[in-house]
C-alpha cells in the first residue's frame, strides 16, 4: 500500500457478499491506492457481513473481516459508510434503518426497496443527518442518476425512454436475431447467467418499473413509487410478433418510458395534435386538457413492450445493454449506453457513490434536491386509459369471405384508424390466418373497448394481441 | 418571483454575450424558480459585461445590467461566480484571472484557453480558494465531465473514442449520405449555422484537440495540453475515399482518441498481439515494449479522419451531433450521445456548473482530483510514428501493365500485408485509376516511409492518400 500525501482514509462496511458484494469488496482493495492517488479518498473495507461466511467467493477477503454480525458494523464507529447490497424489501430495509441510526451513510444498490419504501427511508437518513446514495440502482456502470441531478440539473426533463433491464434486452435481441420462442431465448439467457434462475422479476417488468420509480423521482422530483407506474412484461410475446412488426419497420424492446407535461404542454400529445380524428371518443378532450386546462403537472409512467423505429438509437441496443434517452429542455435528447447490470460494471457504481459520499458531494446533493409529494394537488398520474399511441393489433381470423368486413367494422365503430396492415398468404393453427393492422394515434381505452369487441367476432379466433408502437422524438438537425 | 423556503440566491456575473451567453442568461432568467424549486439555489444574473452594449440579443436582460466595464463585475462583492464565455486565450485568461483574484469562482465553456493554460489557471485558482468548472467545455449538453469525473471515477479510463466537434460530424454525414465534396458539405453547413464563417478551427481538428486535452487530463489524471496530440483535420477528404471506404464496410468520422496502456498493458495493443507480421520493423518491438519493458504509463492522443466499422455505434451518429464511448476498467464500455454545441444545450452545462459550484460540489472534486505532472517519469506520451492501426491507403495509378507489381513490391519491402483491395473498371483524371488497399496491423512509420517510395514510382501519379481505420473495441456479451 502506497500513502499518498493529504489522502483521506474512509471505512466502509459491506452487507450481503454475493456477486455484487465480491465485485465491490476486489474493486476496493485492487483499487485503493489508484482511487486515492485519483482523488485523495482511500476507501477501505472494514468488515463484510453475511449469514453465509463460508462458501468460496471470487474474491480474497482480508483475514478476519468477514462476519455474519451485523452489529460488528453498527458499533464500529470508525466506519463511516455502510453499504447495502442484501436485495430485496424485507431484511435489507432493517439493514439501512439500522446503518442510518448508527450514524452511516449509505449506498445501495436496491433498486426495489427503493422504489417501494424510497421515500420513508429518505426521510429517516435525513433525520438522522445522514444520506443515501444510490447511483448503482439504475443502469449498472451507466452514470445516470449522477447525470440527472447534477450534469442535466439545469433542464427540466420531459421524457425518459429507457432500456433499463440487460435480462429482456437479451431476450428480445435474440428473438429478432435467431427468429427464437420466447422459453427458447430465456433458457439460453438463463444459461449465459443473463437470467435469473426465477426469471420473474425481470421478464414481469417490475424491475424495469423500479428502476423507473427511481430515475423518474430524481427527473421529475416527486415521490413516485412503483404503484405509480403501469407494468406490462414480455412473456406473452411470440417471435411471430416480432417478425411482423420487423416487416413493418418495426423493433421491438422493453420500454420504461416517463413522460411529463408541465401547465398542459406535453411534448408526446403535441407530437399527435392534429392527427387523431377529431371526433374519436376521449381523445380531444383529453388532448384540451392536456393542453392547457389542467395546470398540473401530468406524468405518464409506464413499462411495456414497445415497437419502435428501426432506425431509433435504441434499436440498435443489442444484448444485455441498457440505453436511456433523455430529453431536457435545455439540452434536446441526450443518451447514455452501456452495460447495466453485471458483478463489475454495478460495483463501479457502488464505489463511485463511496467516493462521492466521503468526499461530501452526495450529502450535498441528497439535501437540496428537492423531492415533492405527489398529493400536492400538483401532479396527476396518468392513467393508462388515457394513454395515446399507435397500436400493432395482431387478430388470427378464420380464413373466409368477409372477415376484413367484421374487424374493420368494429374498429370503425371505435373510431380507429388504420394506418397499416399486413396478411401473409399463410395459414396458421386451427386453419386461421394472422391479420396485423397497425393504428393512428389512439386513445388505449378505445383500443381495449375494440379488443374486447373483436374477440366477440365469430370470424376471430382468440384474443386479438396488441403492442404499443412508441415514438421516440429523436432530435434532428 | 415565487420564493421558496430554504433557496439560496446566489448571485453571477457573466462576460461574453454572445451566442452561448445569451442562452445562459435566458436559462437563468426563464428557469430560476425551476431551479430554486428543485434544488434550493436561486441564480441571479446580476451583471452582464460585453464590449458591444448595443446589438440586439435573442434574450431580453432586465434594465441596467449590462455594462461593457469588466470591474462592475470584479468590484461587486457580492457575486460569487463569474462566467466566462467570451473564448479565445488572450482577454479570456486575463478576465479569468482577475476574476479569480476577485474571488470569485469561474465556469467556462472555453476549451482553448484550458487545453493551452489550464494547468497554470488552475494553480491560479487553487492559490486564491477558488475553483474553475467547465463542463460547458466539452461536448455541450452531455453531461460527459461531470460523468468522468464523478460517476466513473472508480474506472481506470483505458480509452476514449470521441465525436466531438458538430461541425464535422456534420460535414461528414452529409458527404456521406449526398454524395457531395467537402467544400459543398461546408458551404450546406455554413447556411444552416454548424459551421463558422471562418471554419479553420474545426475543419482542422483544433477544436476535436482542445476537448481531447481536456477529456484526457480528468480521465487518465495528467496534465494534458494541446500540443501533446496529434492532429489532422478534414479538409483533404475527398467523396470517393468516402465511397469506397463505405464500400469496405467503413464510415468515416473525425475522432478524438485517447488511449491509455499502463504499466505496460495496451488494450488497444493486445487487440492486434499475433496479428502482425513478426518481422515487422519496429512492431515487435514496440509491442514488447508495451507490454511489460517499460513501467511507465504510456498515452496515445490523436485526432484525425477515421474509418470505422460501419456496425459501430459511433458510425450511426450523424449531424451536428456528438458521441464518446469510454472504456472503463469496472464498467467496461459507455456511450454519450448528445448535442456538442449551439446555445441552450452549452447554456444547460454552464447552468449545471453554476448549481454545482453553488452548492459546493464542484470545489470539492476540482480540489480533490490530483493532476499530475507528465514530467513526472511516469507518463510517455506516445509519438504518431508509434501508432499502430490498419490503413485505408488510395493510390492513384497508371492504366498500365505492371502497376500492382510495383506498387506491392514497396509495401512488400516494408514488410506491409494487405487484407483488402479493391480497384474498379473506372478511368480518374490523367488516365488514372484509383486503387484501394486496406493493410493489416501496421506500424505510423512504416506506413510513412511506404507512401514516401511509393509517391516515387512511375506508374503512380501524386501522392497516395491514406486514412487510418480504427477498431474501437465495442463490447460484445
Amino acid at each position: 500500500m502506497k500513502v499518498f500525501m493529504n489522502e483521506r482514509i474512509v471505512k466502509v462496511g459491506l452487507v450481503g457478499f454475493g456477486t455484487i458484494g465480491s465485485g465491490v469488496a476486489k474493486l476496493i482493495l485492487e483499487d485503493a491506492d489508484s482511487i486515492a492517488a485519483r482523488i485523495g479518498i482511500r476507501p477501505v473495507l472494514a468488515c463484510v457481513v453475511d449469514i453465509d461466511t463460508t462458501t468460496e467467493r471470487p474474491v480474497k477477503l482480508p483475514e478476519g473481516i468477514l462476519t455474519n454480525d451485523l452489529n460488528r458494523l453498527l458499533g464500529d464507529k470508525s466506519i463511516e459508510i455502510g453499504i447495502e447490497l442484501i436485495g430485496g424489501t424485507t431484511v435489507a430495509k432493517q439493514v439501512q434503518i439500522k446503518m442510518l441510526q448508527a450514524g452511516k451513510d449509505v449506498v445501495t444498490a436496491n433498486k426495489a426497496l427503493l422504489a417501494e419504501h424510497g421515500s420513508e427511508l429518505y426521510n429517516i437518513a435525513k433525520q438522522n443527518g445522514r444520506c443515501i446514495a444510490f447511483e448503482a440502482s439504475c443502469a449498472g456502470g451507466i452514470p445516470l442518476i449522477s447525470s440527472i441531478r447534477s450534469g442535466l440539473t439545469a433542464n427540466n426533463i420531459s421524457g425518459i425512454y429507457g432500456i433499463v433491464n440487460g435480462t429482456c434486452n437479451y431476450i428480445l435481441s435474440s428473438m429478432t436475431a435467431y427468429d427464437e420462442e420466447f422459453s427458447d431465448a430465456l433458457a439460453q439467457a438463463q444459461k449465459k447467467g443473463y437470467a435469473e434462475p426465477n426469471p420473474t422479476l425481470d421478464i414481469s417488468g417490475s424491475d424495469s418499473a423500479h428502476k423507473l420509480a427511481i430515475l423518474s423521482s430524481i427527473a421529475f422530483g416527486y415521490e413516485i413509487t412503483i404503484d405509480d407506474i403501469y407494468c406490462e412484461g414480455i412473456e406473452s410475446i411470440s417471435k411471430f410478433d416480432i417478425q411482423y412488426g420487423s416487416e413493418m419497420g418495426y423493433c421491438l424492446k422493453l420500454l420504461a418510458i416517463a413522460t411529463r407535461c408541465v401547465e398542459g404542454v406535453s411534448p408526446s400529445v403535441n407530437q399527435y395534435a392534429g392527427k387523431m380524428p377529431a371526433t374519436q371518443e376521449g381523445v380531444s378532450h383529453s388532448v384540451n386538457s392536456m393542453r392547457g386546462q389542467d395546470a398540473r403537472d401530468t406524468i405518464s409512467l409506464r413499462v411495456h413492450p414497445s415497437f419502435i423505429s428501426k432506425d431509433n438509437h435504441l434499436a440498435r441496443v443489442g444484448g444485455p445493454f441498457n440505453a436511456i434517452s433523455l430529453f431536457g429542455s435545455a439540452t434536446g435528447q441526450v443518451m447514455f449506453y452501456g452495460r447495466g447490470a453485471g458483478m463489475m460494471p454495478t460495483a463501479s457504481a457502488v464505489v463511485a457513490d463511496i467516493i462521492d459520499v466521503a468526499l461530501g458531494n452526495s450529502k450535498t446533493t441528497f439535501f437540496n434536491l428537492a423531492v415533492r409529494k405527489k398529493n400536492e394537488n400538483a401532479i396527476k398520474i396518468e392513467t393508462i386509459d388515457n394513454l395515446i399511441c399507435r397500436f400493432y393489433i395482431r387478430i388470427m381470423c378464420k380464413d373466409r369471405p368477409g372477415v376484413i368486413a367484421q374487424w374493420s367494422k368494429v374498429l370503425a365503430e371505435h373510431n380507429i384508424s388504420i394506418s397499416g396492415a399486413l396478411q401473409h398468404e399463410e395459414i396458421g393453427p386451427d386453419n386461421t390466418v394472422p391479420v396485423v393492422i397497425v393504428t393512428h394515434p389512439t386513445l388505449q381505452k378505445s383500443i381495449t373497448a375494440a379488443l374486447e369487441d373483436m374477440e366477440k367476432l365469430d370470424s376471430v379466433r382468440g384474443k386479438p394481441f396488441c403492442i404499443r408502437i412508441v415514438d421516440i422524438p429523436e432530435d434532428k438537425d
